[in-house]
């Protein structure tokens, strides 16, 4: 039986339960690869404080060249995130020879071109199921379920914290301030959770699989990103009225010839579609495959246990497939982007406005002057002299009018707040 | 660039849809797989109807056996369907050292054992995507992405005729055989459609996934199959009453170590889960990994293009793999069977009786007997001495509690009528 020795960098919770399924269930990995996995080494800044898996100590380390200096270890496993040391570790690595397997998304949303032109280079590969929406194999149904389909189009729910979020505001009444103090409390959300809010996690996501559906570079700056903050409770209630529900959406659409558009925004999808069934912390995808046709995958986006079967599987797939797949080694579409001002989308638009006779004329007026028209509109309170919503939904206009229209409104002194969230069919 | 020659064998929907693909994706594949995919013939009984595809004349044969005994052809795809000869065809194929790729799911079914015994014998593969859910590369996913999973549970949606005639008996409120005259018209059904209203076209697929799930070979006289075809309108009604609609279900579940059951039956499921959304022809599986968790996955089971979509997928593998997958050769898993018998359900129960007083107490006691305990009861109608449905929902019970009442109450004089669901969680 082939033996597959393992460097592990970074032997935190991921990297424990890497460990862990290694161990568990190395009978059946055995029986399915006809490989040995063998962690030859662990290397961790901390090598002394408990973990849940046990492990011999003589192969843990605080020095990652004894891992990328040892010729003997075929893969090594990237599991410490952030850019710096991480692209080093790999570039040494596969200049060493090995495959690598991560599951840094800022990584490769950052540096991925030139990481795997290095691969190329040294006929390795780098695989990173883990890095986009953890338990659901979709790289593997990309590259290889989906191998004859051109996608058409890619809408994704690939940030559990935010989705948790906009889950519990919905569920619970909640304002955006107490259900993200939840998702801290449960685990779901980091201290600093702006990563996830902001959208800025799921336009590393969206960037990894435009890359792998385009076969074409995506610069992270040609990624429209907007986030969740500004989401109030009452949006969702107005929202739901309307059949929707708001959900952070990352976009990858192919137009015309060469020309795509990658996005991350909150988005209105409504209640009939099954991304808008998806609650919790779960991540999501629906795509369009030209053969296929439509699909939609489900599932976990993080996790001790769904981000260790995402890299063992990626470990199979080096136990199985021939040594260099030919996909990286070809030069790349060159991609036109479609800017977030090209597009053409329906909004839902709520204003806080004070509540006196014209105000709705003030406001239809600079939308019509604009070729924006609107589909309908709800105001239910009536506090003359005070400050209400306003909500309305337009027809599909042009993002430039809408844009341009809601910079009118804003001037309006009448107008206190608004918010604009793109309506997605 | 290394060249995989083809021998197609049945020239239909499907055999066009694959020429289609391979014609129109030629560079894109080349370039994914670095393999040129080359059809050198296609067998089928007719060769002069004209196609959606142009191809050579003299690639194309009344004979099969230029196929299985041409020497250079690597790769025979099988789209004849049925047992016999598409077996022989097969077998001949292997033992020639063709690998094989075959859309033929009764066959799998059925004599799947021996056919895989043959494949490892002569170390070639049988590959069957398309075989089981069209568009969605679920074997794939089995076999590669959850590579570290153990399936504690798949519940399926793997018919789309039987999904299509429930999802339109509840839009537009027909009775069964309108929503199956519905089907035929729109090229969904067959003239004969009972092999997928009687579920037996499940029975095949969930053979399959079972066997490939559990790692052990699955008998069909093991899985418990019931259809569709008592379902009436009204039952979709009460049961939306309730919040569930009813699916036609294929599941395999793991009890207790090496203990499995795989059963087809219309289930009551509730509006909350994702399969209750799954509508018209559509086919879906939501599964449970022990390591990557809940997992759901959606898409088109049927058509010339998804399907061809999954057969040039399992040609891309046999590219990019190494030639022999070890899991074949691996001795299987013992497995004993959990019979339907030997489960506990709650029920949904709707009979058709003559409204007189004590018709309920009588159809309760019986029940109670029997260990079975109601949950709640609808009797809308009140006709005196007229035939009323009354509607049940019980708790847990028994298996065979449930059906020695069922049958019990069937010997009342007063119940007309009677159909039992399952409910499934």
């Amino acid at each position: 039986m082939k033996i597959i020795n393992i460097g592990l960098v970074g032997f935190g919770t991921v990297g424990s339960g890497v460990v862990k399924v290694l161990q568990k269930k190395k009978k059946g990995l055995e029986q399915k690869t006809n490989c040995e996995f063998k962690i030859k080494a662990i290397a961790d800044k901390d090598i002394n404080s408990p973990r849940c898996v046990k492990v011999s100590k003589e192969i843990l380390t605080n020095d990652v060249d004894k891992i990328l200096n040892d010729p003997e270890i075929d893969v090594l496993i990237e599991l410490i995130g952030g850019i710096h040391p991480a692209k080093e570790f790999i570039i040494k690595a596969l200049r060493n020879k090995k495959d690598v397997i991560t599951a840094n998304k800022a990584l490769l949303a950052e540096e991925g071109e030139e990481l795997f032109r290095i691969a190329a280079e040294n006929k390795r590969e780098i695989l990173f199921e883990a890095a986009v929406c953890g338990g659901i194999p979709i790289i593997k149904v990309l590259k290889q379920g989906l191998l004859a389909n051109k996608i058409d189009s890619l809408l994704g729910i690939v940030n559990g914290t935010a989705n948790y979020v906009l889950s519990k505001m919905e569920e619970n009444n909640w304002e955006f301030e107490k259900a993200l103090a939840q998702a801290r409390k449960e685990g779901i959300a980091e201290a600093d959770a702006a990563l996830d809010t902001r959208g800025i996690d799921s336009r590393h996501k969206i960037a990894i699989l435009a890359q792998l559906i385009f076969d074409a570079d995506i610069k992270l700056e040609d990624i429209f990103c907007q986030g969740i903050e500004d989401i109030r409770l009452e949006d969702l209630r107005y929202a739901r009225e309307f059949g929707y529900t708001i959900k952070l959406l990352a976009i990858a659409k192919s137009f015309k010839e060469n020309t795509a558009g990658v996005y991350v925004y909150p988005a209105l999808i409504s209640e009939e579609c099954l991304l808008s069934r998806v609650k919790g912390a779960f991540n999501a995808l629906s795509l369009k495959g030209d053969m296929a046709g439509e699909l939609f995958f489900y599932g976990k986006g993080a996790g001790m246990l769904p981000t260790a079967s995402a890299i063992v599987a990626d470990l199979g797939e080096i136990a199985m497939s021939t040594v260099h797949s030919p996909q990286s080694t070809v030069s790349k579409t060159k991609l036109e982007i479609k800017k977030i001002e090209e597009l053409e989308k329906s909004y839902y638009i709520r204003f806080l406005a004070v509540d006196q006779p014209g105000v709705l004329a003030a406001i239809a007026k600079i939308l019509g002057e604009q070729r924006v028209s609107i589909a309908s509109v709800i105001q239910k309170e009536r506090k003359e002299k005070e400050i209400v919503p306003i909500v309305m939904m337009t027809h599909y206009a042009k993002e430039k009018d809408i844009q341009r229209a809601l910079r009118e409104i804003d001037k309006l002194p009448i107008v206190k707040e608004r918010l604009a969230v793109r309506i997605e069919e």
